[in-house]
């Protein structure tokens, strides 16, 4: 494969995880070590960066906050949401990509994202083909959801995991402290697949965690979910559950929604999110206290209890997107291929053509899951286990955490 | 003072905290040490465990597990909120536990808790004296609240307020990721005293945090914080805010609880608790995306983000008071006296008569909050900077935290 010189850009989109910016910093560190890239750039926003001519001069970083990166949370470079245009119908947006490729003569283009990201990249590349602009193209995997097609797990999950085992685990001390009854309900996100509410399982099998757990693999039925909690409530005087932001009655409707169902026993307008709705459907049935927790944001961007192994198979996803695409590879995203064998557990990168992870959301086996659907099986612990093993080192400063702050220089500021 | 030769009872009361096993397991460990106590109890959920006659032989514990307490959230022992009548009265109560005592010729009397634990204590004490019966009783504090009246500090404050300050950073982190507008509101515990809402500040301090903090010390007005939101909000398109869920008006209503008030320009009814409904305000006004995150009950019991510090003092004042009562102290409660000049701190512990500490709650000095009453001062950091330091050692298995598994063997099945 012949050299391409040239600039590269790095941007990231979707939402944040614990350990997306330590793909960056593996994408970064990569594109400056290797000679036939330039010049190492940065999209402010994702896509939207490179539309609006934003981008970051990356070789200007104190190369100490770049290692930094990968013990910050969030995306460093900023992220969008942005979707592009079918380029059939409308090629706006890639002419203006194009124009800023040539401007800065990229020829080097990472994406640092989910399903849409790969979309992005996968529509980008086929433009580029079309109108015979050389580039080199590659996905990085992230999302917390871990719904990404070709791949045995997603950077970013596992850490996610391992917030929401630790907090449940916690949780569970904090609920049971009392003699008098209460139901916990924790509400965990996932809006199609479940493997983050399943993730909650790894607190039950430590000994501590939820007795009942809710998937959007299965559909969801009020009637039998009140009498799953009754039942536990009675005997043991404690029900604690973990659902998923994403669970559905039979005909689709997500429960988060069904706000004024008469069918869920609730009428009251609902702000509060799923986890309220649940534990105040249970506490009309009970009597019990309850109490309603939404993990929200902090289960996406708890850096503090990301896995090692999460943060070091993020950095090396970067650094393999870079490494493949200098040695003439294109269109692929990095994957991993993971043994599990009892103890053992080793992850290797492969390289996925972009078009089978794009736009296809992998959902938890339902094998997985238990029979009733309000359980999870071995496997699944089996599958998430290695995943969140290791402490990272985190750097602080009194205590508290020590950030990466970047100066993100603007090209067009110098 | 003469030597006095029984049991003990150790008990825990009120909300628990990270640190509050710390405290047990100092105590436990020095009751087992001294000569003179000859059989350690622990009473199940406080005081209602003595009531009941529910005492666990502590002495049959395996010592490893004791030693996990200090890394095990929430009360080990049980807790509970049973307020003793005045003896007065009603004497009832203070007949069965001087009968409970008698059994097991108990001559102290270790409880560990907040407010109403240190008047609880002062109650027992003043009837044992009145009726004759020889028993020493100390008070142990712990309140993540921090309200205790004759203590610089309270154990399990300083794990709270670090869990807050980092969540806050990293939420901060999220929260600034996309460059469209977005306005968090996080709700922190603290029904009177705004100690730990007050505590975000330090993720402001460190360069990710809050731009407005509001406590219950001052009245809180509801145009004047939109008025602050959108302030900030027009100028840089985000606004983070952390609210105390005990901010009040004027009139003493807590703002959480005036659901359907017309001043608030908001007429639902409230399920979600106030960060929701703040959030909601603030987007009927700006048109802003907006996130409400409660921490609930995740910052009491996050004892994997739990001070050094804090363990530390924890365990001292649980040991300080067994080691004062078998010195012939008693009716007093452990209370840190603190030196803070520089970078140096030092923490000393200093007896206080119950009834100083009973029935008063502690406010955050009125200088240390901000003239406008939505930011922090300061001497505030300074106070809780040093409290917050050094992380310990958090014992794990599979990189998941181990808690401790007590046996809890009952004198009555022995």
């Amino acid at each position: 494969m012949s050299e391409l010189k040239g600039a590269c850009i790095i941007g990231q989109s979707g939402g944040p995880t614990a350990v997306i910016n330590a793909s960056v910093q593996g994408a970064i560190q990569a594109a400056l070590e290797a000679d036939c890239i330039t010049r190492v750039l940065g999209a402010a926003h994702g896509i939207k960066g490179v539309l609006e001519d934003r981008l970051y001069d990356m070789g200007q970083e104190d190369p100490t906050e770049l290692e930094l990166l990968q013990n910050t949370p969030s995306s460093a470079l900023g992220s969008c949401r942005y979707k592009l245009a079918d380029p059939d119908v409308d090629d706006t947006d890639y002419k203006r990509i194009l124009e800023i490729f040539q401007k800065y003569n990229v020829r080097y283009f990472f994406y640092n994202g989910g399903n849409d990201s790969m979309d992005t990249c996968n529509k980008i590349s086929k433009y580029m083909q079309k109108v015979g602009y050389e580039c080199r193209i590659m996905g990085i995997p992230k999302t917390i959801d871990n719904d990404l097609n070709g791949t045995d797990h997603c950077p970013g999950f596992a850490s996610a995991a391992k917030y929401i085992s630790t907090s449940c685990m916690e949780v569970w001390q904090d609920a049971h402290v009392y003699d008098t009854g209460m139901i916990t309900v924790v509400e965990i996100m996932g809006r199609h697949a479940g493997w983050l509410a399943g993730s909650a399982a790894l607190a039950t099998w430590a000994g501590f965690g939820p007795d009942l757990i809710y998937l959007p693999e299965t559909d969801f039925d009020m009637e039998r979910f009140i009498a799953d909690v009754e039942d536990i409530y009675r005997r043991t005087g404690k029900c604690m559950i973990a659902v998923s932001e994403g669970i559905h009655y039979a005909d689709g409707t997500f429960v988060s929604e069904a706000k004024t169902s008469a069918t869920d026993g609730f009428g009251h307008a609902q702000l509060g999110g799923l986890a309220t709705m649940l534990a105040e459907v249970v506490k009309q049935r009970t009597g019990a206290k309850v109490r309603g927790i939404e993990l929200s944001l902090l289960q996406r961007c708890g850096s503090h209890l990301a896995s090692q192994a999460d943060v070091e198979e993020a950095k090396l996803a970067g650094r393999v997107a870079v490494e493949s695409a200098v040695a003439g590879v294109t269109d692929k995203m990095v994957a991993f291929e993971c043994l599990r064998a009892g103890e053992r557990y080793e992850c290797r990168t492969v390289l996925q053509p972009l078009d089978i992870v794009a736009n296809f959301e992998k959902k938890v086996p339902r094998e997985w899951i238990n029979e009733a659907g309000n359980g999870i099986e071995q496997p699944f612990i089996d599958y998430v286990l290695p995943l969140i093993q290791g402490e990272p080192e985190r750097p602080r400063e009194h205590s508290l955490p020590r950030f990466a702050r970047l100066k993100k220089v603007l090209t067009t500021e110098m």
